[in-house]
């Protein structure tokens, strides 16, 4: 997608005198400043999938991929290898796709003669970001038609949580694919933006995108979301996904229950206000049922409540710490929103109800 | 309650060689920093209110009443006193004990000689602090009880969203006063604080308050707070409320409907988690039934979102810019739970369910 009217993807290689590259954008320093950095290393990989340099399900899963390449890259060997997926899994615990792409890339390589696993890896990792961009394009066609049935005579006001765009994928993204595609059709739709705390990927990251594309958009905090269902101003939500189980439990961004249970409580008053979860079929994982207690949630530093990063009015960027010293913090990043509020899971293969997914789990698998 | 070991109240009057002075905290510089500041003129309580260096509803009643004393002493004619109601009832619209305490000094001094008016109003608004803080009492003793029947041989865990402590309160709080009373008593109380953006009212007030005075805390986002009750870590969330109606619809801090949901999801799912507001009588508006729709919710500024004030590790206190430049925002302060989700209201004379709140209301009056 766009940055400063030039196309970017979120991750690509580049190989330049023998000298394998790959290329990340830094969202941890987003919408402050655009940086674009290289990865030579497994070790560096590893290390920008734990501070979320790069993060988002699709993402972290094309990062991981050409993360074992980088692996295979210093050392071809089995133990390297097994080394490499533990470690690439235990990077980032929740996401599937994470998981799903490593498996992926040492099933091909596996049977390798040593000196073939680099380059074998290095193509497979590559054919995932492709993948993964035709996959989004799809979710974003499925999603429109849905937009366009829904389409009267106002805007079309969709309230979206965390970040699913195309800084979560490699591109185009999940979430605003179906967005991305609406407004590209001319139709008139408008984002609410939750910001997203405690790491504020919607004010940093969902502002960022959507400015840049040229899609009307408000920020809001993530507490305004029930008050604005409640008052009739949300036509649909529509988030992303770090994990959906075979029934259809949306396991995603902390926060996306109390949007999913806001919205439920709208319809029950009246107001018509689908909750979708966009995501590619990697994204699902048919070997849970039940997301509540049966996912990993991953719990993540206090640091993450306790200081804040943005630009003084000098411009330049800093932290500031906006918690008393010493003060105790829980933050777990995730949780599990029950099938029983989920409208409908928009995937590549069109759009399905929870209790519809397990039915064409044979269908995407032979896809 | 205990600031570094001393007791303070939220707002308190001197009068020195005849020099009558109104103190306050600062509450736009905490947790940083702890400063008094003196109050001698109407339109410096005005703007104390506005920029919410007092807050909270019962807090802003008692400014309120103490703002319109000084603009006694100012100047006591009758337009005088028209004007400064007029702007002290206009300076916060949600809260209803801010207009209460308004019109109970205005009655009190309209029927009096102009040069008797200001020590009226100033008697009278020390009186309404001194009221608050016996409400308060009794709220904590009333709350108490119901914690000590809940309380079994685990830790009690009360999830509490914003500022409802001693610091939106003259002294003792609403929504904490019966977690003070229950710590005071020797209960095993541990306090789920949520951090409430935009303003952290949760991070900054409520943890720094139950830090001083040594009551078990941690701090979570508000995203957080579904995913502790659907977990079962919750035991019941208390809070305060700007404004409770007839009916038991209760007005509170933007992000309060959302806790109100997740605790009734929770209860469906099995996990007992009552959800209470705490509020003394004054804050009960008599003449609304429905608060959806019929509550002006106030739509604070931009900036609230956008930029972030905390202590830079030089321990400079700074604000940053956290959205992306020219971002839109919309930042409405409240949001009102209707009665449906509430389980109870603790006021002064009792617990009430709020469809017993209306047979309750001439006893109230009447005391």
């Amino acid at each position: 997608m766009l940055v400063n009217q030039q196309q970017y993807r979120t991750i690509w290689a580049s190989v330049c005198d023998g000298l394998h590259t790959v290329h990340i954008i830094d969202q941890t320093r987003l919408p402050h400043v655009f940086e674009v950095v290289p990865i030579y290393h497994f070790d560096q990989m590893i290390a920008a999938i734990k501070t979320m340099q790069v993060r988002g399900a699709p993402l972290i899963g094309a990062a991981a991929a050409y993360g074992l390449a980088l692996a295979m890259q210093e050392d071809a060997s089995d133990i390297s290898l097994c080394n490499a997926v533990h470690h690439l899994i235990q990077s980032r615990p929740t996401a599937v796709n994470l998981a799903w792409a490593v498996q992926r890339v040492r099933q091909v390589i596996l049977p390798l003669p040593l000196q073939k696993r680099f380059q074998a890896a290095w193509k497979e990792a590559a054919l995932i970001c492709d993948e993964d961009v035709i996959l989004n394009q799809a979710i974003g066609l499925h999603g429109l038609s849905m937009i366009q049935q829904k389409q009267q005579s106002h805007t079309i006001h969709i309230l979206t949580h965390c970040n699913a765009g195309w800084l979560a994928t490699v591109d185009f993204g999940t979430a605003l694919a179906p967005i991305y595609a609406a407004h590209n059709a001319g139709v008139d739709v408008h984002v609410w933006v939750s910001e997203t705390r405690p790491r504020n990927q919607g004010a940093s990251l969902t502002a960022w995108e959507l400015s840049q594309h040229g899609v009307p958009h408000t920020v809001i905090s993530d507490n305004a979301a029930g008050h604005l269902m409640q008052q009739g101003r949300v036509d649909m939500v529509i988030v992303g996904a770090d994990r959906v189980t075979a029934k259809g439990d949306v396991c995603n961004k902390i926060g996306t229950y109390l949007k999913a249970l806001a919205a439920a409580d709208a319809r029950q008053q009246g107001h018509e206000v689908p909750f979708y979860a966009a995501v590619p079929s990697p994204s699902i994982d048919w070997a849970i049922e039940n997301g509540v207690g049966h996912i990993e949630i991953e719990e993540r530093h206090a640091d993450e409540l306790a200081w804040m990063v943005g630009r003084l009015a000098s411009g330049e960027i800093a932290s500031v710490r906006v918690l008393p010293e010493g003060t105790k913090v829980e933050n777990p990043a995730f949780d599990v929103t029950p099938a029983r509020l989920v409208t409908g899971i928009i995937t590549e293969h069109g759009i399905f109800a929870p209790h519809e997914l397990k039915g064409i789990q044979q269908k995407i698998k032979n896809v």
